[in-house]
């Protein structure tokens, strides 16, 4: 209750900080729960949606798609207690077994490796992605041999190599997308724009 | 492989973008590894360590002290693969149910709840905190109250209620401590910097 409380007081004080009026009003939502999880204001410059985004995310949600972290660290910060609300299964494989050996056996990163062990499991897959870039290019990589199941994807990954060229390429796709400009992200980024799209239903 | 030469070249491009020179070397290695998590490289000015936090941190870690995390995303940031490592114990309390108990009777926050609790089941403890102002500002009041047990503080609470204050406050006391001013900070942020000081080992 006290929990509940301080954050909505720290929803109004990043509302007085931030113009979020080029977002509509649930595009919003996603960043400020974005800002709240980072204490940074210049997420408000930096969030991008595809057309139609949230709803599309949303109804991937009520589907019940498959939920495909690049790292345990993106599914702990969803909570099993968010996707258990909604029956969904959040999965990464970053350190499963037969993602480690193909990984070694073709000399790419595991991260990028259990992104196309996943598309090759479901079909409808919310893929989170909060730390890879190499994950996400793996997923546009996909996208363009037409080998990509349904999808919605959220990607944050972070960093100075190629976190922000993946972003770039992804808003070159016609894959629904949450996501931001540059080399910012991280885990707990991705996590706050899944749970708070979820929170929206 | 492929993983740790991107690593590689992503610190070497930290390293040409901020100056890290107001820091000790182990220090700097820190803040690189921070910066790495979040893209963030504002956090090369925002950064604090107590008067040698690191040989502290590093010795509560040989003893294998508790680490107390505020959240289970700080949990999966540090991995379990890694406090296998040096035989660490991860704890979070914040979902345990005589910690949600004790809450709801005092209407204080869990987060502040588990703090108390775990101070009252070990002695020798590494505090992480990544999320919530009021698990920090427990700390210090144990620590004023002469009740705080041999401890040591990574601390980056997020947001904009009362997070810079209670690293403010934490600032003033003698506990030892890595942590940072302003109200940015994060679990990937705490992570980060608990990793980063477990790998100088």
């Amino acid at each position: 209750m006290k929990g509940k409380l301080i954050e909505l007081e720290s929803f109004q004080i990043i509302d007085s900080l931030v113009d979020l009026s080029k977002y509509s009003s649930e595009e919003a939502e996603v960043v400020r729960r974005i800002i709240h999880a980072t204490g940074d204001v210049e997420y408000a410059e930096l969030v991008r949606f595809s057309h139609n985004a949230i709803d599309l995310v949303k109804d991937a949600i009520k589907k019940r798609w498959s939920v495909v972290c690049d790292v345990e660290m993106v599914k702990a910060g969803i909570t099993e207690r968010l996707a258990a609300e909604f029956g969904l299964e959040l999965k990464s494989f970053i350190n499963d077994k037969r993602v480690l050996e193909l990984a070694r056996k073709k000399g790419l990163t595991r991260a990028e490796t259990s992104i196309e062990f996943a598309n090759g499991l479901y079909d409808g897959i919310i893929f989170v992605i909060g730390n890879a870039p190499t994950a996400l290019l793996k997923v546009i990589d996909l996208y363009k041999q037409n080998q990509l199941k349904n999808s919605v994807v959220i990607a944050f990954p972070v960093g100075f190599v190629k976190a922000a060229f993946s972003k770039e390429q992804l808003l070159k796709t016609n894959i629904p997308y949450i996501t931001n400009v540059g080399q910012k992200g991280g885990s707990a980024v991705a996590a706050a724009a899944f749970r708070a799209v979820a929170k929206l239903l």
